[in-house]
């Protein structure tokens, strides 16, 4: 039964995700003092906190920094309590009689000013209804061709997936390779990286302990491949071909991504939803 | 019985659809002459053809220009037949049984360099199942304040309609706002037009005057709009304001658009589909 110590669980969950924001934005934050690369003459950049209430409970922390190595970025957190409405509980798990759902969550969007950084994406969540579980992932989209970057990615994502259970990183990489698709042009959304969802193992201190190491590695892999990309010099060329790129990211967080289309079906807030969106995009 | 004279009425309807975009190409080359606003430095812009096959059956017409008044403007025509999916039959009038469709049209998309001419949308179509129906549209997406431009275009839409029959404005201008509506921000698209879909009176000549006469209107009204307001001088405030709301216009495309939604998903061409969206955005 999961009711056992479900309110310590929950704590323990919201708390994590909350550090893990904080120590997020702090490499993030020290990586723009490191700047040496092109716009290295603006100032670093720093985070702006926004907080929000979810009218139907709860709320969350949007951290938002434009810089000068990171263009956009944003380091979310959210701790969310309610009811679904009749048309969502079929397809939600142990939603179907009443509804109720508690959930907490960590969602960072990166989108570098540098065509030659990656672009990254990183989310992980505990949610709780009549089941609980723990999902998320992290992928690398690469403007620019970055296959060290990539490959030292799924390196480091593998040791740790490896750690925990032989199984995941064959499992979760291929989902997320499934997921992050863009099938209305055949292409993938970047150089993937791991996915994955409902993981309750009935061993709650397991499950867990896998969800933070997939946020540390998220963080420690794409802070050290920021900081070896970030003084690459680059041109108008590579700047436009990035700004093109975007559109993809655009069309598959408005078309596909079942994170922005719930949130926006089920009235949560646009701003942290669409917070993902690319700074400037181009469709020449 | 709508087979009697049905191969003339389709040869009618796609020589309409490529006729008006002769027309509408040739006025949008004839502006681009004229502009005498703050890129006129610039050289006119002329429209390039790309055309392309459908693996189904039929194919179309891209006219594509990046010019000085017209950041970004395609008219497109298509006709294109074959069998919609199982999928699909449900969904479309008169499709159920053997899927076969038959369909003509024109789309145009106006996205202009100056924040102070508003953007602009028209399309217009006949489709042939065991049915046969026109269906189509135009509507204004001013970016900085334009009421006196999207009244005139009001007014002219409205005296179209009224001569054909006087039901038509305050029905499909209605139909309009609520389909060019983004739910998820509680927001009009743009200042409305009209739309209107399913529409087969019994009386083939009575729809197919009508239909042409709401594209030469929109032709007429827009030039006319374009010319009042293109050599308005405007700032780096205005241009940042318009990529920002131009996000609005790409969240629309991607979201709820059916046209576009309908087309990736049934493998329509990824360019002609996606020709809608806008050279150059911002979601800061």
């Amino acid at each position: 039964m999961i009711m056992d110590n479900l309110i310590e669980k929950k704590e323990m969950a919201a708390s994590w995700f909350q550090e893990l924001q904080n120590q997020i934005c702090a490499e993030f934050e020290t990586i723009e003092t490191e700047d040496k690369g092109i716009l290295s003459d603006l100032p670093a950049g720093h985070f702006e906190e926004k907080s929000w209430t979810r009218p139907g409970g709860g709320g969350g922390s949007m951290r938002i920094m434009n810089g000068r190595v990171f263009e956009k970025v944003g380091v979310n957190t959210s701790i969310v309590h309610g009811e679904f409405s009749e048309e969502f509980r079929g397809s939600i798990a142990g939603a179907k009689e009443d509804g109720k759902f508690w959930a907490a969550g960590i969602s960072v969007v990166v989108h570098p000013q540098n065509p030659f950084v990656p672009a990254a994406h990183m989310n992980t969540r505990f949610i709780v209804t009549s089941k609980s579980w723990f999902g998320g992932g992290g992928d690398l989209t690469p403007i620019r061709p970055a296959e060290k970057q990539a490959e030292k990615f799924h390196v480091d994502l593998k040791a740790t997936c490896d750690k925990h259970n032989s199984d995941y990183y064959t499992k979760y990489k291929q989902w997320c390779d499934e997921y992050f698709y863009l099938k209305h042009r055949n292409e993938p959304r970047g150089a993937g990286g791991i996915f994955f969802d409902n993981l309750n193992s009935n061993n709650f201190d397991a499950d867990f302990a896998f969800t933070k190491d997939v946020g540390s590695t998220f963080k420690d892999s794409y802070a050290s491949i920021v900081r070896a990309t970030m003084n690459t010099p680059w041109n108008d060329a590579d700047r436009e071909y990035q700004e093109i790129r975007r559109g993809r990211y655009v069309e598959f967080n408005l078309l596909y991504d079942r994170g922005t289309l719930f949130g926006l079906k089920t009235g949560g807030n646009i701003e942290a939803i669409l917070m993902s969106l690319p700074p400037r995009v181009r469709w020449p």
